[in-house]
């Protein structure tokens, strides 16, 4: 069966998108989803960025904002803009770490969710507990992503992530190795992964 | 009839592809495509970038030439890494505004194949003269892109574009003023002009 890293970032705002489409337009080509949660913040850093290139060059940021709500329209889904933008994605990102397979896939959509359909912080342990409790999931997963086994994880996905190449979020990853960089280079990445399995 | 303004930049690595498709792409929707050279330049200047960003950040720009390779490969497009990377656009785009309608667009890609296609310089009086030799056009238009209305009609689309929030080429701006970034959105802009017409 062919297979797709897909690395995102909470904060990242095309990231929200590919999360809630890529396990329907995976099944449809047969193609198995390893969910990469990653921080995009340190990556950022390296290029001397303190915060997201969105806010760091406005007109960028304005054209992002509008496509992404026309994107959220053509598809049907809900769109708010996050304030503040970018949110802290930290804590989640080490929960999401803390988390395997199904349970870390529904954790993910749901803090997508809970930031840019319902327009709330995923930041702060009690904002945290209420998405795990929204989708379902014990609290457990909070008190590990204290650990310093969780903390390293992370800090080894976003090594890993530099040396994939990545440096934006949604990025799509195949067997062998082919990056794809974008909400809208998800069919060509999943197309990718069914030819070269 | 509903129309489209293509705004594009004779360095730009991603506009290639938008121009060779451009025409086909909006006469299978019945739109007008209005051909808008412009320079980068001075919108990346305004940033503080001095040369393309695909240098300045070296992972976007490693992923930026093999995802032009894999678009060139699939839609049957020659492709040839420019050397240097960007060119020198400048005499390329005075050319461009000194001619109308159908040879406009025709020069330009003319620009783009000798560029992408055949690894050529697009700088100087004599390769631009081969360019224009190359798609039966007079050398006139070279002689009037050295005049001053058509200096400054270029720097007249330069700032139209900032003004219409462009900070990157391939751009497309509808009738409505809806304004969509790169290669990837030209099926999103020239379904938006229709339905906005």
């Amino acid at each position: 069966m062919a297979a797709i890293d897909f690395w995102y970032e909470f904060a990242s705002t095309y990231s929200y998108p590919a999360a809630m489409r890529i396990e329907e337009c995976a099944a449809a080509r047969n193609v198995a989803v390893r969910w990469r949660p990653f921080l995009l913040g340190p990556i950022f850093g390296d290029q001397g960025w303190t915060t997201s290139p969105f806010n760091l060059y406005p007109a960028k940021g304005r054209y992002m904002w509008r496509d992404l709500e026309r994107i959220c329209l053509a598809r049907g889904l809900a769109f708010r803009r996050p304030d503040p933008f970018p949110q802290n994605s930290l804590l989640a990102a080490r929960v999401a770490t803390a988390l395997e397979g199904e349970e870390r896939a529904r954790f993910s959509r749901q803090v997508y969710r809970a930031q840019f359909v319902e327009g709330l912080s995923i930041d702060g342990p009690d904002r945290v507990a209420g998405i795990l409790d929204a989708c379902a999931l014990p609290p457990a997963a909070l008190s590990r992503a204290g650990s310093a086994e969780v903390k390293d994880a992370l800090k080894e996905s976003v090594a890993a992530a530099r040396k994939l190449g990545i440096f934006g979020a949604p990025s799509f990853v195949t067997g062998d190795g082919e990056l794809f960089w974008g909400d809208d280079r998800l069919e060509a990445a999943l197309d990718w992964a069914v030819a070269h399995a």
